[in-house]
């Protein structure tokens, strides 16, 4: 997506450890504008599928979703992340391994909102290691729910998350793949997709 | 907000100790349906007013904060929540007691994305205890930007949030205001608003 591109390029933040910060735009600050577009491609990325409900996890996934929702209207739910041991109530739970934040989560969803019958496309804002969308798919599996597919604005393509997300068969739509980066020049290189 | 009230007595539960779960359409599942209709009242009750940024806290807040936006064309900025000891970077930084969860947290923002020149609308999904929007007042003050005032989606208006918020001169827009619940019979009186 090449408005995106565009902007990754202009206001990202190539920093050491791979890491890249689009906080101006996309997961602190929020360029509501640029969600819509995202929105409008996801919708045209998985046109033709049948979904009726988004899933994705706080925090920074929820705005993206919720814009993104209106294009196939359906409603979002979200995953919550959760420290807590005991949770009240009918939950499905899967455990995330944090490499941001170097410790396990929980992540949670309520049985009343994801079960069969529902056709459950994730959007997330970053796939990187891919655990986060590696538990968000146990838990449409768990659920009893068809998985559609996943759409990503970013995903880190030197990481392994990509890889392993497509070699189990899922429908991945990742509308900017970082390909390389390089803290020292800020230099920002994309995989070029078909488009 | 009549739409909203007749949601909420149709898919809100009360339970005991004044809970009210309206997680099947508002804070886990979110209707995106409701959410723009929820955005185009907040645009209607500050109509007027000059806003060229909304602030909302993690993780609940944002999705309603992002559906908002697009009505008053502003990007979204959220706090974030965090027990961290030390944050790298500059952020202006506020502590909120939370008493569903029974700790003291820090909500932070980066001082890149609010400052002087900012006119600021808060938006969240719920005020009881008005802890987590003093906060948010807390960061706006502490940034130089200025306060427009605050929208809610449902205010609990038997406990002191409401008052502490509008005692301070706050302009705050509440869609809906709770004045009492009865978890035995399920009852909801919403408290008369303007039209």
């Amino acid at each position: 997506m090449q408005l995106l591109e565009e902007r990754i390029r202009r206001d990202g933040k190539v920093k050491e450890g791979n890491v890249l910060k689009v906080d101006s735009f996309l997961n602190h600050q929020m360029d509501i504008r640029l969600f819509r577009e995202i929105g409008k491609e996801f919708r045209r990325r998985f046109a033709g599928e049948e979904i009726n409900k988004i899933l994705t996890i706080e925090a920074s996934g929820i705005g993206i979703a919720c814009i993104a929702a209106e294009e196939f209207d359906v409603p979002v739910v979200f995953a919550k992340k959760t420290q807590t041991k005991n949770i009240a109530g009918d939950v499905y739970k899967s455990q995330v391994e944090s490499y941001t934040h170097g410790r396990v989560y929980d992540i949670i969803v309520s049985k009343e909102f994801l079960g069969e019958g529902d056709r459950v496309l994730l959007i997330d804002d970053f796939l990187a290691n891919g655990k986060a969308l590696e538990g968000l798919c146990e838990l449409v599996e768990a659920s009893g729910a068809q998985l559609v597919g996943a759409g990503i604005v970013i995903e880190k393509g030197f990481q392994p998350g990509g890889d392993i997300i497509r070699s189990k068969g899922i429908h991945l739509e990742s509308l900017a793949i970082v390909e390389s980066m390089d803290d020292q020049t800020g230099e920002i290189t994309f995989r070029r997709q078909e488009g």
